[in-house]
């Protein structure tokens, strides 16, 4: 099988090439990048010296006919069109941009800034959160990875919403996000001196995963669910908490055991005892979930905690690709944070 | 005027001093620290060198009698028994431990582990929050500077609690604190190659700020309030970040108003158009406050950043102490953050 | 007197904003850039609120009449040739940039692309290390202020050069900056995922300080001094180190009363006993150098530590202004360093 | 194969179970800790939830028949006894304490406090650096793992030292570490946030590992080399920078040459073009090798840079353990860096 990964000098891009490059019977022959265009995987990014793609050169035009997979590491607009393309050649994709990942296409325009042109091909899409849509994506053709803040919410409010045991209307999440999730390019307040021990809240409306979390939770949901939603930078590369709170009747051992009851056979979610660290996930596939209920407020706290890149991006893109292609679910996805 | 720094040798001490060592007209004639007992101030932090108060030793008993006022900034339950001690010398006192903060002496067994033995010194002693407390303040032997998740959440939800614009029950506040929060005494969790590169939630349930934060509020509340507070921890050494939540029926021009003009004349709160950077309030007295109502969902969500060091504790002791002893309240505190 | 801070949105611009805005009797009437023209001091750095300045506006076009001193915080070429144009108005300037730092002319063209056209203006600047050049300081109309690794080296080699007891062919320096010596501009290497927890070399051979250095210690020197400088990049906003190896005959104690006997009057300069830290002058104008000689090979290691915004650039640049304008040398340069 | 990982609780343990836990055909059957005796891998380290040897519990006690190969993660002292106590048995051992690095027995006293009461185990000790002395290690039974700052350093000055290039008496080693290398153990100084944003020089003289690096150069000398050595701590978890600078009459592309020569066959060293960074060897086995001679001043600059917890420890111990047990010896060693 061979496999292209187009836009692969992102954040996103790059570590789908650490991940695939474990996996022996595959064969990355194609990746893309404008800014990279003729240049050697190795002379962009050093640390590929002696990897296997090491001299695997960055092409500018996309090849549609040289691979089997194609993973999407691009802009949402870019993504968009792109994936129809593919489409049509009836090979499978798996896209980590935003540009399907709604299914109402009409919210594209306000959250996007596009009109989504492909109602067909969207309509056949599947949205790539194995532990809600595992049998779908097994059979699916187009995946649209879910976004970082929407993986970590969604596990963390699933159970509650499937037992409709949440009150509707008090659903508060707030999350912090390592600077990676921001993507590659150059912006003012990522730059290094002035990130450098900072933390803010940025976005504090509207933000576009807003309609991706609850378009996903509602789903499952008897009433519609809305979300307060407030996203904050960490002043780190890599890691995401998102901080969930809602109103519950519920007593906090029987929120547990909603939650172990509905992941226990998850390869990849860990239920926790105390609250996880975003060094515990680091580099991994992992989704770590605390749970808590405060009888006084009658109000439960979900800490959920993943790696933005990982099981929020690159990681949960390879498990979806092994869904896909009925492989291992857990192949390349098993090993231990580097730590400390 | 003399003045004694008790408990000299840690965060909140060390902070002290540098602010004070700024005013001219003060000395500084005591400081004390078991651990460094005989130990010139210099040879513990260097970085004094050259100061006025380099050479100043420090003293492993408290002379009562050398200082006419002083700053406590011990362990709780060591500060319980001085307080009361330099009370009956008729000295003033600001204590920056949690040991006199709850009025409710009830409370002390639950969250702090001892019975409190001074309800007399406890009714007399005012809560240092100038933008509530002002006048007390002004006229007070005994301050207790209040806690850093207090001092950053009451500033953030005062205005809506005196206005009676919130639904009492769906107070969420999510806060992340730098580890300098968590003193100088060694624990694994913040040895630095674990502490690097990480965040997590902590005391998810029951915190001692709870009680310190609904007391006071509820003060200027018609019906009791219960707050859901999870605190975390980020990975620097200074900052403050809380996220609050609550119902509310107002609109974001209204929430704003009410904000802007409850602090309007206040010297540190600063109300901002976005939310604020942990950077911009760094080694400040500086509250920086953003207000936003998200009429989708009728939910506020009010950002309150400090320096858990600074407004969070000794800068804010700064402040009690400008105020009770008459000079003016801005002294010392009007250093810019050192940016970037 | 009216000061000017031309080029003020910079690093270096807005750390001598944060200094001279705690000078009462100053008055900054003028401050430009760019890239921010029209906009008001708070409402790029929001920091800015509620200081004396905060409302200060971004000028496009710099005008020479409205100032009597001036700060130019610009790229080297645009100093060039302002610094001579503010030259003929006789009024007096302080040179962040490299543009009049090397007396030797002909030397621009290599180490920063141009010629220099004003030898007229060149001979008359005065390098602007106060420990070295005090009295010229004081008299003069131009001062080129240091580079940061300039004077971190300089200050630590000065005393075995003027003494004549290093091998003048074993000089080795390997120094570690903070990044924000690589000022505002963005560039990948310092997008914050990239830089975050890395550290690397850079510019090996022939930086643009190295000439520098060596003009400036060869003015005290018996035999031409050639140095081995190694520029590296530290995980920090602010902080440089300076390790300068040489071998030489003296013992320890003898080398040690070298460098305290020249440097025992100097406001900013530190003996230190043992190797100082990066945070003890951070934001500060000090300089801590460490004495050491290994008598088993007969080199001496001298370890000189300053902030690369603060002696490296902005506070010495303050310290001068204080030495032209006839003002106490020490003055809004007390401060101690934010700690931890 | 059985094996014991002996102290495994402390970075090196724990990097050393991360690596071996992805060889499939290994067992790990012996894990000890004092301090965490009788609980589980997982419940002490969180993240080895799921992981295949999550319920693996801690030991107090070291049981010699159990396992067949031994990884000593101890303190010096601890494994000077322990290795001669295994060496009896006739197992196999990395230790990767100093306790048997040096073979000049006399050395011990000065730099680890204690004679070294076992000099026939310490004569069939095999230094594990495989660049070096493969073939001796592949048939050792006690194998002492190199510090990581003698890793760096030798690999970075074999190939010169070999082909007697270098001055000897020139030798200048300026080297950074992360906060890693100092171990678990709490200290002040690695308290977070004293540590962060902080750098600093220890140890000018006379640190333990120049003996280590001398020992093991002076075996290829013609000439006895000495080094100056001076250790820094870089506000990271992991990485290693070290800075090589000598005298030597030969050109860069000769230079370049030599080295190349020697390494080309290396699996994990790679000759850079530009000095390498420790986030392209975080958790890798790589040493990355810069090589410059600026003919100005007769100097070369070797830059040096490896993870002190990969090829400065555990990873390293794996490239042994693969060599004395006549596997691949780069098996669980080729993963990627975790990027950005």
């Amino acid at each position: 099988m061979k496999i292209a990964v187009i836009g692969a000098s992102g954040y996103t891009g790059i570590e789908l090439l650490r991940l695939l490059s474990s996996i022996a019977d595959l064969e990355i022959n194609q990746i893309t990048s404008r800014q990279y265009k003729g240049k050697k995987l190795k002379n962009v990014f050093p640390f590929f010296s002696k990897n296997r793609y090491a001299d695997l050169t960055f092409e500018e035009e996309i090849d549609l006919e040289k691979s089997d997979f194609f993973f999407l590491c691009l802009p949402h607009e870019t993504s968009l069109e792109l994936v129809n393309q593919i489409y049509k050649t009836k090979k499978k994709i798996i896209d980590l941009s935003g540009a399907y990942r709604l299914k109402d296409s009409s919210l594209y325009k306000e959250f996007y800034g596009f009109e989504h042109k492909y109602p067909d091909v969207l309509a056949q899409t599947v949205y790539g959160l194995p532990e809600l849509f595992r049998d779908h994506i097994k059979g699916a053709s187009v995946v649209a990875n879910p976004g970082c803040y929407p993986t970590a919410t969604i596990l963390g409010i699933y159970p509650a919403v499937k037992e409709n045991i949440l009150d509707r209307e008090t659903v508060v999440v707030t999350a912090y996000s390592g600077t990676s999730g921001a993507g590659r390019e150059l912006k003012q307040q990522f730059h290094y001196p002035e990130a450098f021990s900072d933390a803010y809240a940025y976005k504090p409306k509207n933000h576009r995963h807003i309609p991706e979390i609850e378009e996903t939770i509602n789903i499952f949901s008897y009433q519609k669910i809305k979300i307060r939603f407030t996203p904050h930078i960490l002043p780190v590369s890599r890691g995401m908490i998102a901080t969930i709170n809602f109103r519950t009747d519920v007593k906090e051992e029987q929120l547990k055991d909603i939650y172990q009851n509905l992941y226990e056979k998850e390869p990849f979610i860990r239920i926790v005892e105390t609250p996880s660290h975003i060094k515990y996930v680091n580099g991994t596939n992992y989704c770590d979930i605390f749970i808590s209920v405060d009888e006084r407020t009658s109000y439960a706290t979900v800490i959920s905690v993943i790696d933005n890149l990982g099981k929020g991006a690159s990681l949960q893109a390879v498990q979806n690709f092994n869904l896909m292609t009925q492989r291992e679910e857990t192949q390349a996805l098993t090993s231990l944070p580097i730590y400390p």
